[in-house]
């Protein structure tokens, strides 16, 4: 098999760029391991920053993001029984997010992929990618039990934390930035509307909360014609701080409900409302980079270069930020037979990566409770978030940032 | 003796609070341990909030450092030999701050009090302060050799980090924050003009640096005539992060100079002017805060309640806004008798001093690098200094918080 562009993995990332490069008139092979109903049954996360919902409208995928997902202005803090929002479009001039789930942004792609574009190929595992040096790349991988070579002119790794790609780029030329918490979430997707409509995060002494919501998990197929959904018809997706490699099935349902009732509480008369648990799952949480992004012709995108930890809602704005580069340095390269944007990719990327990584750094400082905490790193807690509150040039910068760093 | 407010310490905290109370037609008494010349001589800080030269000039102890004083417009951070300038008055409306030296100031107001205020008395050790439960404090002092008691009605404890005041609040009542740094500051005063003429804040992977600046230390009388200084007339203020428990004598003048050359450096022709050494010091770095800072009728102000690390220049700025907050609660309770503003000292200081805390915390982790760093923590540096650089939002932040937090 040969393409242009060898797509290693069918996330956000690589089915975007697919997207992305089809449009551009640029042929792509998509593999991906796993078959397609695990990929759309994946749940990730579910904020799309205003940049990124702009990008999958203009690669024709926004119609039933548009429909079905919701239009977020703020977020609220919550800390010291008090609640504070951040009002994105008062304090970035206009900027706003979009709760939309990964799982429906990959759907989508999936079925225009699948209608129009090049090869995606479910259960294709990518077993290596070779001669990432050299003009002709190729990736060997495993489909319908036949081993095969996909015969390059670029590779992208978009194949996450655990995938191929990033071991095609030799250790002497690596640098890996790291950092991991003593802490990880404990999430649950509970039937009941959520009971704010904004999404929630609170800072106590017990730890971090977090209320998200969803649109509900009982869905019809994407190609059912779904009016405009309402908050109201979404379900919760809740979140506690828990201890690093707690079991998920150590939390009994109403335990879950008291611990969060506890921490989101405030002074008013707000309440939390409770409902079955669907699912139920603990999540780790790490700050990682991998630099540089690019070897040769081997470009890494999104989880495959970096993970970080989910309280900024970053991990899907980045990695469409990595192949909206890619996409466009390989265009540019097309166009003039100028490699320059190509051969700054990775600086490119980079840039906007640690900014992401600081501000998940932030945000996750700002609102988890270390173990062993002093009571000088609370009150510091507690003197950010007053800061927050009360300067406009600390919620705007918090605000610009949730809402989305520039591409490139 | 007898007096309405006693003060202890004649710092800028107890010698401010003095005029500001005589100016009020409040009488008071400060009780000094040290001698005149000691307190003129002892260093200190050196930059001015906007808020602190205001309150100066109103108290009528601004005419000299309107003469003398250099008025900065902003800061440079340098980072990765990089140069970017924080422009205060762009980013916050027109303010500033002023380089003027703590030890200036109390000179200015030791004159002003000697020629016209209540007692001040140097070589007046407090060694006690006694019912500060009661409506009747008092504190009980050694003096020429005999010990005496100074009857009051409020004790404002102005005598620093180790002074006595803060030991009559019962244990049971305080609560205690702290945070120790793993370095501290080697300072130089050098007999040469600044480099730069405003302060430059350095982050290097060699650990962080400043250049700041002093007016010449071969001093008139305050009461000398002299016309307003130059930059040019200013000597260098330098300073390079060491390991805690560094010896000032271990390092060479060269080494230091060497050294300060290395963090420095930018990828300009700009160059750091070298010059003989007059002083040699190490400073260690600390955080902390006592609250309440108020016990019935005895009143902490300044070092005495909390101490912050320097990077932040807010030590004597924190001192000026305690005072002020206790010079208009008691001016409130003698004019209205009234004692509601009296009783929330506490809370309208703390809420200033943790933002202080909090800022001076932010500046010392962004700039200085801890034994033991990893570089994911070297690279989050940098990002977030690559933000304030880049971000309106974030360099307002700062420059709000630089020129200062308004009082109460």
């Amino acid at each position: 098999m040969r393409t242009t562009v060898g797509i290693i993995g069918a996330g956000p990332a690589g089915l975007l760029l697919a997207r992305l490069l089809h449009n551009a008139g640029i042929d792509s092979v998509v593999l991906e391991s796993r078959d397609r109903s695990y990929v759309e049954r994946r749940q990730r996360a579910g904020i799309l920053e205003q940049g990124t919902a702009d990008v999958l409208r203009a690669a024709g995928a926004g119609e039933r993001m548009d429909r079905e997902g919701l239009r977020h202005d703020g977020i609220e803090l919550r800390f010291d029984r008090r609640r504070h929002r951040v009002d994105f479009p008062a304090l970035t001039g206009g900027r706003s997010v979009t709760v939309y789930a990964q799982t429906e942004v990959c759907k989508d792609l999936i079925a225009l992929q699948l209608r129009q574009g090049g090869p995606l190929l479910f259960g294709a595992e990518a077993l290596a990618v070779e001669d990432a040096g050299t003009d002709a790349p190729r990736v060997r991988f495993r489909h319908e039990g036949r081993e095969d070579v996909l015969e390059c002119s670029y590779v992208v790794g978009c194949d996450g934390f655990r995938g191929v790609a990033r071991k095609a780029i030799p250790a002497g030329l690596s640098r890996v930035f790291e950092r991991t918490y003593p802490f990880g979430w404990l999430g649950i997707l509970a039937d009941v509307p959520p009971s704010h409509d904004e999404l929630v995060y609170a800072r106590h002494d017990r730890g971090f909360a977090l209320l998200s919501m969803r649109p509900p998990v009982t869905r019809r197929h994407p190609s059912e014609e779904v009016a405009a959904l309402p908050v109201e018809s979404f379900v919760s997706r809740l979140y506690l701080q828990v201890p690093d490699g707690t079991d998920a099935g150590a939390w009994a349902d109403e335990e879950i409900w008291d611990e969060l009732e506890r921490r989101v509480e405030t002074a008013d008369d707000w309440r939390l409302e409770r409902g079955p648990v669907i699912q139920k799952s603990v999540t780790p949480m790490r700050s990682y980079v991998h630099e540089p992004m690019r070897h040769g012709r081997l470009f890494l995108a999104g989880d495959a270069a970096h993970i970080v930890p989910p309280t900024g809602a970053k991990g899907l704005n980045l990695a469409v930020g990595d192949v909206v580069t890619f996409a466009r340095a390989l265009t540019h390269q097309q166009e003039t037979g100028s490699a320059e944007l190509l051969d700054a990719y990775s600086a490119t990327c980079l840039r906007r990566v640690w900014q992401a990584e600081r501000f998940s750094y932030d945000m996750t400082t700002l609102l988890h409770r270390a173990p062993g905490a002093t009571p000088f790193e609370d009150r510091l807690q507690l003197a950010r978030l007053e800061r927050i509150a009360t300067s406009r040039a600390a919620g705007t910068d918090l605000a610009e940032a949730y809402t989305g760093f520039p591409f490139g």
